[in-house]
């Protein structure tokens, strides 16, 4: 996933475990008993089923990375529209336009610095960033300026970083992390993997270096997007782990460092993909729909288990225990595996503008990892947190039950969620989340098969109670 | 460092803080007031200085990893000479013939298994083993077959083994390195490392894999040492990560799994290279030494900090803070730089052969990283330990007061140890240190340089009290 919400304000409502529906009162009634007792089994069947499991490990063992474009993304694709058919579900494939860039060699190496033994260099550990343009093939040579924010880069201006390669020392906040604000310490990372190349071409910089978001401290380097600007001169940029950005600070405080940067990614002309749509008809309104999600699409260093293989996992788990279960929604609630949160956001766009949002009673993505959930985000009117407290107080007995409204539940749903459509995501510790998100290490090792049975119940309850919700949602 | 000692079975001593020097007794004078005095001093010398921890920073950063043979190997034992002769200590160089062996390039891709999307491939994360031969330029292709022993090898049979690469998948033990046996799980997964290659050549095999030792779970290779044997064919050997050894377990189950493996490793000649060896002359008793060391050279995947930059250090700094607090020591205290303790022992095994252990009144090296250590290690006669307490007790100061008794202390004098040199240590939690060692992460971020100090300290006070002890050490 990419963050685009900074901020998180959770409010956490801690629940009652007593069912507002089974009080008697004048109340009207939100959930039938029927609704109640059938959500009950569908989060014991979740729960228990390697179902998740097993989809999540053919997407990343068997077909692999799945990144826009490639060959195993397509196979992706085709993997997911295969499976829900063989379940009976009504597929559609939504076409797309999008991106194809394909990442080539990587390599750093610094080439001279204070104290370098002769005949040697210092490897310094990288990976270019998504979107990124391509170095010389025989490598780009510069001077490393190393700047620990954009304030810095400005007060050295262009005379002292034209010609140069712009390293920005910015760290990941593991405090921050720690208090289950991983997202926010992302973003203060982003604003620089994201504009960086922009905002130092502007002053001359023939390269860019931005340390790795995220905690691993495993020498492991971090991908992610990366944006240039009209009128402003395009230059390659990479990420470095924290490891070598600490080096190359270090160095560069005893004299001059230079760098030799080979990075030969390309990019392609855009190419057809798809998102995979797959559709449980409602009984009673089948064209009124909740929608369940995952993004199919991964960066390619891991195998994108993580982030977000078990996103679209959860999402089939849940049509596959409805059916399993032989229960009919009232309410349509239809898969989409999204393609191209990565790297273009092409597929929760098309999906958005095409979609008709009045139509949309609700959306539900993981797109966070795989961890114990402990409730989920709520994204949308407050008024409408009474009607999903009979379904907190359900997954209330798993250690789900907090409700944590926030300004937006999910990547991929964000563009329903501006139109309006409440919008859910399992909730959890993300602490660990972003040592392994889009790096070589987001691979299936990381899911913990029970864990993300927690996740497929979280999501298989709030899809079959919404969609049998007697209720319309406040919007 | 390289673990010999398969079973460290610890005895530890708690100590009381009270001295047995200071109480009235008919027992014979171990230490005198004047050097439990210049003891303490010492200890906050060492806990309080930056030297060892800039040491560490120059030799990770400004040269860099030091294979034996490597530039950069050469550079660190003229730095380390150089800045000993500034001190004003005696420098000699002990001239070593040593092994050249150069990594070269390395990729593993798996190119046929169950579900691979058609023009793809699945990366295999791995390193090349210390030694190994080169597959061809070209790449080795062959079908995996896993074992996760050596009985499941034997049991396989030519018939199932030859014309294939053998992955040995032999888990790390977490369970017992969170129990402070690091070292033996390392010991577990070491004897597929080590002998692996003959065993699978013995039934044909063409390669052989191992499953990365050590606890790190970011998709990171550790390297290390392997064995050939006479008469047996060399076969090329990698150890691959945690995480993609799980993903061939996974494939293989499914169905057959053919891997192409691309090492291209060079043995070279023969070179030279030396042990550095820097003396402090003892005022009463110069002909008899107390050695402390650590080894220079490191793999050459990370910049070798914590295996064993910080062992160097530790002993530089206790020769500083000697001299910064103009301090005779009685006997002749020795720091040696060992050569060669990763791939060959040629400067343990030179300086052992060419020492004359009669003379040699103890020896202390820190090879285990750099934790905060928790006492010391013993390896000697059991019947020394009471001369040992005062030294403890003033260690308990700084939380560092347990004897550990091993049947080894450190890689490098465990030869001196063979020939009856009572042999110490620092000693601590070494749940983490296999998570780095031999790996890219072993980098200077992952030294703290408080505890560096602490182990500093430890070393410092063993040193330059047994260099004053009144009486010999029993061995």
């Amino acid at each position: 996933m990419k963050i685009k919400i900074i901020y998180l304000f959770a409010i956490v409502l801690l629940l009652s475990a007593i069912s507002i529906a089974q009080q008697p009162s004048p109340t009207p009634v939100l959930y039938s008993q029927k609704t109640l007792q059938e959500l009950k089994h569908l989060q014991n069947h979740a729960l228990t089923s390697d179902y998740a499991y097993k989809q999540t490990a053919y997407l990343c063992n068997n077909i692999g990375p799945r990144l826009t474009g490639s060959p195993q993304a397509e196979r992706a694709v085709q993997y997911v529209a295969e499976e829900m058919r063989k379940l009976g579900f009504e597929v559609r494939l939504q076409k797309l336009t999008v991106p194809h860039w394909v990442r080539g060699e990587e390599k750093g190496e610094l080439i001279e610095f204070e104290g370098m033994a002769q005949g040697t260099t210092q490897k310094v550990v990288l990976t270019t960033l998504g979107g990124s343009i391509a170095t010389d093939a025989n490598g780009l040579i510069a001077e490393v300026v190393v700047v620990n924010n954009y304030d810095e880069l400005k007060a050295l201006g262009e005379a002292k970083v034209k010609g140069k390669i712009v390293l920005y020392n910015v760290k990941f906040d593991k405090q921050l992390a720690n208090l289950n604000q991983a997202g926010a310490a992302y973003g203060q990372v982003t604003a620089y993997r994201g504009n960086g190349a922009i905002e130092a071409a502007k002053l001359g910089a023939v390269g860019v270096l931005v340390r790795s978001a995220g905690g691993s401290q495993n020498r492991v380097a971090h991908t992610g997007g990366m944006r240039y600007a009209d009128g402003v001169t395009k230059i390659p940029a990479a990420s470095v782990t924290y490891e070598d950005a600490e080096m190359m600070a270090y160095l560069a405080k005893m004299g001059k460092v230079k760098i030799k940067l080979t990075l030969t990614p390309k990019s392609y002309p855009d190419t057809t993909s798809y998102n995979v749509l797959a559709d449980l008809k409602g009984s009673e309104k089948p064209d009124e729909i909740v929608v369940v999600g995952g993004h199919l699409d991964s960066w390619d260093l891991g195998t994108g288990a993580l982030d977000d293989a078990v996103g679209v996992a959860m999402a089939m788990q849940t049509l596959y225990s409805i059916k399993e279960l032989k229960l009919k929604p009232k309410r349509t609630i239809r898969l989409v595996a999204f393609m191209n949160e990565e790297n273009g956001f092409v597929g929760a766009n098309t999906y958005a503008a095409e979609a008709d949002a009045s139509k949309h009673f609700a959306a539900i993505e993981g797109d966070l990892g795989a961890s114990h959930p402990i409730g989920f985000i709520f994204a949308g009117n407050k008024d409408a947190v009474p009607f999903l407290t009979p379904l907190a107080s359900i997954l209330n007995t798993q250690g789900a039950g907090q409700i944590s409204q926030q300004a937006s539940a999910s990547s991929d749903i964000s563009t329903l969620t501006a139109k309006g459509v409440p919008s859910f995501g399992p909730w959890f510790d993300t602490t660990t989340y972003f040592n392994y998100h889009h790096t070589e290490a987001d691979t299936l090792d990381k899911v913990n098969p029970k864990e993300l049975g927690e996740n497929s119940a979280v999501m298989v309850v709030l899809a079959y109670g919404l969609a049998n919700l007697e209720q319309n949602l406040p919007r």
